[in-house]
């Protein structure tokens, strides 16, 4: 069975790749080069897919950064944090509008270009960013929209179901379901503000996520953070 | 009222700009560079929301070539007729894979940005190709999952109405309104596979369709087709 993986190249995505390649499914996996700063991640992206045996890694090139208004492709800078528990509440500066939406709709058009019928996307809406995008009720009426969207659907010949198994884990679950998939925590990148060398810098939210997952977990991340 | 209009430079986005504009909105037109072979339409689209008196004109970069899977994306012949009779039952090979799933979330982003609360999509389900992401009930799925999607739904702030005033009119109908309304149909470009120039074949779908419009109103078409 074919599937399309989101694969940003950071733990969640990681995750769900591994999960769908240990269900057996050929995993295309799908990135973007959107404009973000932390363009790094297409290289950890690289080399998780190729790690984890997908069939291909394509990149698509959808230019958000022509839309603005979030920290992660204009020119505003990251919140930094000494601890998950200073995170403000709300939708963080760091969402991008419509994001989510974007890249499940590029998934769907290479969905139905490889006649495939899952769609794997990481989000999760429990250690998260608040981002609307990443709800279950969201998931939910895009799967709907997008069995109306494409000619299978039209035609009755296909259904499109998209895939979320982490979105009811917290991060302490996800840090262990990873390990025992295997997944090699070296090769991803979570940062959202990470130096020219990959290196995380180890108070924005989702490196504040990703510290609380692995300490809860008990494990070792073996990225070393510029904030200790 | 602020309204992003998404705008390919063809008849019908044309002719939907040209109504929201006499309905008072302030409209952020929105076009996509998205490896079409109809690349020309671009310039069509910048002189129709100059013409028609847009706040702003904004070329997003999509990369859909990077999907394949369409004649006018990929290196596959668009498909010629003499008359509109001809075309073939079913969606045809110019379908582009989930390309008004796409266009519309990138349209949302936008709209997010904008805190617009209004896109306008000049679909129709009458005089059309055949695509399923011009159908009433795709339209209505992706409202509902838009507002799902961006933090204004989320906060109950604001919410995003996908308007399609074309949806049911014929090509006569649009041909007339866009007179009614002034458009300027020299400056417009329908042609899925024009000239280097920019001169519209007038045997595709797209041609074909136009003709019959201006055929069934009376009206005479300024452009000069290659087919008589």
């Amino acid at each position: 069975m074919k599937a399309v993986c989101l694969l940003s190249g950071g733990l969640d995505s990681t995750t769900c790749l591994a999960l769908a390649r240990k269900e057996g499914y050929e995993c295309y996996a799908l990135s973007f080069d959107y404009g973000q700063r932390h363009h790094f991640e297409l290289q950890a992206a690289s080399r998780v897919a190729q790690s984890l045996g997908a069939v291909e890694h394509r990149v698509v090139r959808v230019d958000l950064r022509a839309l603005g208004g979030s920290a992660l492709t204009a020119e505003i800078d990251v919140p930094k944090h000494n601890h998950v528990s200073e995170l403000a509440p709300g939708i963080p500066i760091t969402y991008v509008p419509a994001r989510n939406t974007v890249f499940l709709s590029l998934a769907l058009g290479y969905a139905e270009v490889l006649a495939a019928e899952h769609i794997f996307i990481g989000v999760n809406a429990i250690d998260y960013s608040g981002y609307p995008d990443c709800r279950p009720e969201f998931i939910e009426a895009f799967e709907r929209m997008a069995n109306l969207a494409t000619k299978a659907g039209v035609e009755g010949t296909a259904r499109v179901r998209i895939e979320t198994p982490l979105l009811r884990l917290t991060k302490l679950q996800i840090v262990k379901l990873a390990a025992e998939l295997g997944v090699d925590f070296a090769l991803t990148s979570s940062c959202y503000d990470p130096q020219e060398s990959g290196r995380p810098c180890g108070g924005c939210d989702s490196c504040l996520l990703r510290r609380k997952g692995f300490a809860e977990a008990g494990l070792t991340d073996p990225l070393e953070y510029v904030t200790p």
